[in-house]
């Protein structure tokens, strides 16, 4: 079994971060399927099949917390699964994984513009906007409104340690946007003058909760505290359906050596440098998540949740629990 | 085309505020309906049609931001234009709308008496109950359970600028039931007595905040402080579908004449008089939300939403967004 | 009509409390109605009919205000009024009522094993948890985790005045797990050393409100203040659906005799003893409830309601409202 | 013992409100005070002594709450009773009154400026002020940063039922200052463009919870919720020495004839109009009290009562508690 | 130096808690240095001052973290040790010890009538009000609001461990006041029938922050949530000089044996029994405490122990810092 | 008028950041004023009054906002003051001075090791401490905790732009205790590990409001989410007198360029770098402030003021109302 190179050569962008945002990373595992489907040459059906379950794992294993990454390749797999379940030959099995691979690109691609559209709506002139890290789908909602004539302002943080911040401000200035860097500490600072917070998320549970670069729930907090909105952006393949059964979204701690330089660290004892890559926003501090689908209240994310993976979540629920079923009963 | 005279009449009433709150101008609007249906004379059903948008177009702006009334045009609408494309005759399509229009008219009042039954079981005896303006399904509840034997006290706010308070506090004197009428800055004053407030509602947006009459959004967060329940009274047809894609609901403001006289105001200078008709309360202030379905917590409103305008969501959904999908990507 | 001797016997243990815990009750109204079935001896299917909606009154009147308990029986009288409208002779009607009264007892007690499965996953290495009086639910977590190999300690509290919590102690003790009692006046003096709150419930209500031991509202404040995560470990046949229709779950007062001695009573003049057996937590102190369907934030209780109910829910709201439909509209 | 026609003249205006405002009571008392002594003319040292003692009598019973009222003849008696019990003969006595009253009226008029001094400080050029009712002190604070040449807007409420809020907009609006009216439960839907609320108090208490008109807290409370700095000006004569004993300062209850008219009120059956003049903000709604000896946060109004009335509240205390130390002991 | 047989024998006393209470401590205590000075017989003025200096510290080492107690013990040693300074003879320091300890005996006893009378103010006609625990300055604002004919309804904890609730209820019933007993955990079940909360004190640190009974600060918190007025009633001389200068109050940790049964004990493993006898109120959750100098928030506690301590205060800090005065300077 | 070069130096050094901290800031001015009167030649007594005047003027200049450095200045002009008042000469005069300094720097020095002291108190073993910035009042604390022998552990942010929290982790570290660096964005992300929070103080205001480096409100707000004490460590002289007047304090913006890169600021256009140094943390969000003279609560601040700055105070509020006394009355 044989793996393209180029599949292997996708996998390793997404692990070194050459390929970075939810969105990004989710059509690029899309594609590599669909390329590794064009270039399958030697086997039947059921060889196809192994070697598409491989590359899945191969993909999966880039960034194991990423919710997009599985749920795009599940949007694939599933279709590839039902027509293997149909008997259909090869042929017919590489062209439904191609066209899923396809479908999900451009539904992304157009999720994230449905949802600069949907957001924009809630943008009046006037508006005033703080943003934090560097989201697509918050940079569609604020551009989108731009784009209408809308009189806007934006604040944007730094976001340390890698200052995506910056990119968000090259990208707001460059459509003529009055943008205003601050650092992270500067938050409740300005939120006095702030009228609505836009992000992005990694991750959207079960519950509501969103998993975002580290700092946005403290923004959440301080825009609470201030009462002014706080809105997600997060396409629907950014909702977690393990979350339902109780899974934890790991949150990924990264190299100190993006904090510090490593000069610093061999002169100082006894120093330990943290450096999670995401924190959790809790549904209570987030006004409404802003989905290609519509606005919703964070407590709906579950709606969202059994809309889009009903049949996926009842067979998590089923395997999950597969042990339980057979053991001994533990309690009276 | 010849619109009735009495299609003008009703939507001169709604307009100028003779006919008032939300679920008589609904079904005020259902009824011009039926009345047009009724009294159209020349033409073949294709003139019936653009006959009916026409009039319908007339109806809805009368009063263009509210809610309950453009949903019971829909509701007329869409079954009109099912039986339209399904290639009825005019005879068909007259009775289409007849039909629809009772029982709108039907399920509207119904759904007022069905809300202050449901409300009613969590009235206990010697609750004291506040209320604000006068709206007719919080008043089904109170009287309600007054009718079932239930001992209560109410106060009722005063309602400036238009003294709605005076309405409620006749109506519930008359049905024998002890009433307190206070200024409506005396709320935070008499709180500690109150044991649930009963408001109804305007509009209810997807994410379960409430447009109602100025004041209510104070007066919940009174309810809020001092841990006092706070419900809202509203039938389904006050949910906003145009919400679910992002429409900010448009908050009214009245002439400065309701609020002081025109001698007043040409003897002073650099005065402005604000009289915003509504306020938004948001759902962490709101306990439930009592429909004729059931009572439900705010964040579920977008459930409502989904199931009773399921299609037209979809419908919505498609339309808003159509340019974009023909747009380039604006985003890489 | 001769109701057989075993039915009375678990009718009088259910009232008497040698039958305790909801899921226990349930279970055990479930298998009476089973008995009642196969015991069955004289009469055809009319007879038998009434017979078992004599046995269900039974059941139901032992402790009213339960929710599993009706909804236990309502689970098997669901089935059987089914098969019985479709004319089914007295054995198919008696094998209904045994197979729905097994089928309801096995997915008991895999539910609360399932919801052990699920919330074992929010527990990590190192929490510490603190629990309320002895809920089947709540220890299926923590002994799950613990058997999971996570290195956890438990809070346990006494709960006056029944002092359940020392049957929690005892029941985790054995397994192993590192557990302290404390007085349930320590709650927020421990708060600070505490992860997680877990506790069972008694009854859920549409708003995600969930009725449990007396003192677990105050342990859910607490937890609030501290930004401590509280959880619920519920079945989803705790859930009540009449709070859909606006119902109150009705808070059992018990003997004063649990609290203090008749000696006491006898000795003190102007003394009242309160003895609420429940109270309720509102939504917001709860982070999420723990079902076997999955973990849900507490605003989408109404959907669990919506799925397990649905139609029975259309039902309980035409009867509700039966009366209403006919009576004069008492609102202009 | 003739009393002065033009005294009973005075106490008649503060009874009928003819005289209003903390301030201005007071120092109305004050002068009628020293009208007494210039018109006092029969009698020696004793007589005069209780002329006095009556007089003061007849002032303090017109509003017998208010607090500026009783602490302005104090300030008058103290000083006059040291004299009398230094044995000083009746022409220095009646000066000891008019210098003192002279020095007092000189003291309140001058606190009043220094106030709007100490606050204007706290006003920054671009600010949008609420303001509610109408205080001479609050208005000082505003007009004061408003002459200095900042740049300010300001939003006066309604103040129902006597609309005082009309007087402050004519007041200022006269200084050139652009203000805006608003209903008092419009208060929540513009606090978001609000900066900073300054109000007066008719009293402040020694926990630093302060008495102002009602909807006074309703606005603190709202303030509060939306982190903007709530200021109240009170000149140190406004704070109650009483409350240090722990006396309750008396909510007065005004005519309901100020809320309804008397045809409205004759109409309505079971209705009864509450009519509260005050209402009591929290100390922590409050950012700081501004009085003339400085800016303190509400809970160092003790310092303030400590500071002016040091010697009188020992002396309250020893009278206050004179029969419990002749009492019996009533607990082991 | 021969202690007399009296002091040991009131030293176990408190020690073993016959002598319960902080008030009653601290009198017990005042009481054995004047029978120790009584009966002091053999040695000259040094020798009497060694022994008094002896017999304080056997006091002082019964409960070590008691307030009252060193504060007793402080009131008659800081008279007794300026009459010694001025170099008086035996029989004056004598004499000045016993004058001393009978002063303080008074004085407490008086400041609890106090606070009965200043705190009993704040109580009206009607009134609902919780305490915890059994304190004699709590007891004494109630039991003197109801001689002075209010009409009250007092609801009193259990108080687990040691269920002092009882004796409270034993109290007031005789007194023939209305009284509820309810289970510690039922707090916030009952919590909106309340109007006010008073507790007692066992210490009263710098900051406000109240030591009582375990549950004081739960019973807080659900009085905070719902906003129901706490007070605490506290002599001053329970507020603790030594928390100026930064020590904390230890909280006492109890026998496990006050919470279950040996047997118990011995039939679990891995289980600890926790038994603090105190938590920490914290000051935002106090809206006054009631001293016998009249009523403060808990802000001022301040100046309560500036006013009472204010020169061994001084002395505090100076022996506090004298080492580092003479220490190098570590911080450049 | 020949100022020496030293203080040109020094007030250089002040301005441009090479002398950095307000304590240090605070010594420097106080020894320039020394060197100052001891290079002072030529003149006489009223050369040198005008000398000093101006030496004053250029120290206090270089950092205007600053609190510490005009109170160093104040406390050695006004002992200066008095003795020329009193008519000394020139060389008691240059005595004066030069003794004041010393004085001031000494306290200074003991004030930060007092502070140490009373501060460690409130740390016990196994504390995990949060601080920010470089502040040695805070360091003080946290070492002095250390040196006792408590085992602490210690988490530092990095204090974006200027990153002193590298500093601080160095100190630390050389001292053997254990530091993690975190970025200010993980604030709320680690907050549930962290017992309390120490920070410095550039100023504290009249309402214990507490102004320092940018970031610290955003501390406090997630401390005060997590029930965290947060401590504020400030010496007296850094108490503002001048806001119980009113005045604001000022917060300084800082260059761009310690945020962004010239090359940066260049490539951008429509951005603005917003670089405040400080930001204000409110007194509801602070449990204590550790000063010299012992621990007090935020709201007693105003009583470090008046004990402080007793005299100065009044004489502030003379001039300050000066103008106002004179002029006409604006109000009725």
């Amino acid at each position: 079994m044989k793996i393209p190179q180029e599949v292997y050569s996708i996998a390793e962008d997404i692990k070194t971060m050459r390929i970075r945002g939810a969105s990004r990373i989710a059509r690029a595992a899309a594609n590599a399927l669909k390329i590794a489907a064009q270039q399958f040459k030697e086997g039947n059906r059921n060889d196809f099949y192994k070697y598409i379950i491989r590359v899945s794992e191969i993909l999966r294993n880039t960034r194991p917390t990423a919710v997009s990454l599985p749920n795009a390749i599940s949007y694939v797999l599933s279709r590839f699964k039902r027509e293997y379940d149909r008997g259909s030959d090869l042929e017919e099995l590489k062209n439904v994984i191609i066209t899923a691979a396809d479908n999900f690109i451009k539904y992304s691609k157009n999720a994230t513009k449905k949802i600069g559209e949907i957001g924009a709506r809630r943008i009046v002139n006037g508006d005033t906007i703080l943003t934090h890290c560097n989201s697509a789908a918050a940079l569609s909602v604020i551009i989108t409104a731009f784009k209408e004539g809308k009189d806007i302002k934006v604040f944007a943080t730094e976001t340390r340690p890698r200052y995506q911040g910056y990119i968000t401000v090259r990208v707001l200035s460059r459509e003529g946007i009055d943008v205003t860097l601050i650092p992270d500490s500067a938050v409740r600072f300005i939120m006095k003058k702030i009228d609505k917070v836009i992000v992005g998320a990694d991750a959207v549970a079960a519950n509501g909760a969103v998993v975002n670069k580290i700092g946005t729930s403290l923004i959440a907090l301080a825009a609470h505290e201030a009462r002014v909105n706080f809105f997600v952006a997060a396409e629907t393949y950014k909702f977690s359906p393990m979350t339902v059964i109780g899974e934890v979204i790991e949150i990924e701690e990264r190299s100190p050596l993006e904090v510090v330089s490593e000069d610093f660290l061999k002169s100082v004892k006894h120093v330990i440098i943290r450096n999670p890559a995401f924190d959790v926003t809790p549904p209570e501090y987030i006004d409404a998540i802003i989905t290609e689908k519509g606005l919703i209240p964070p407590q709906a994310a579950i709606i969202v949740l059994k809309e889009e993976y009903g049949y996926a979540l009842e067979d998590l629920m089923t395997k999950a629990i597969a042990r339980v079923e057979e053991s001994e009963e533990f309690l009276i």
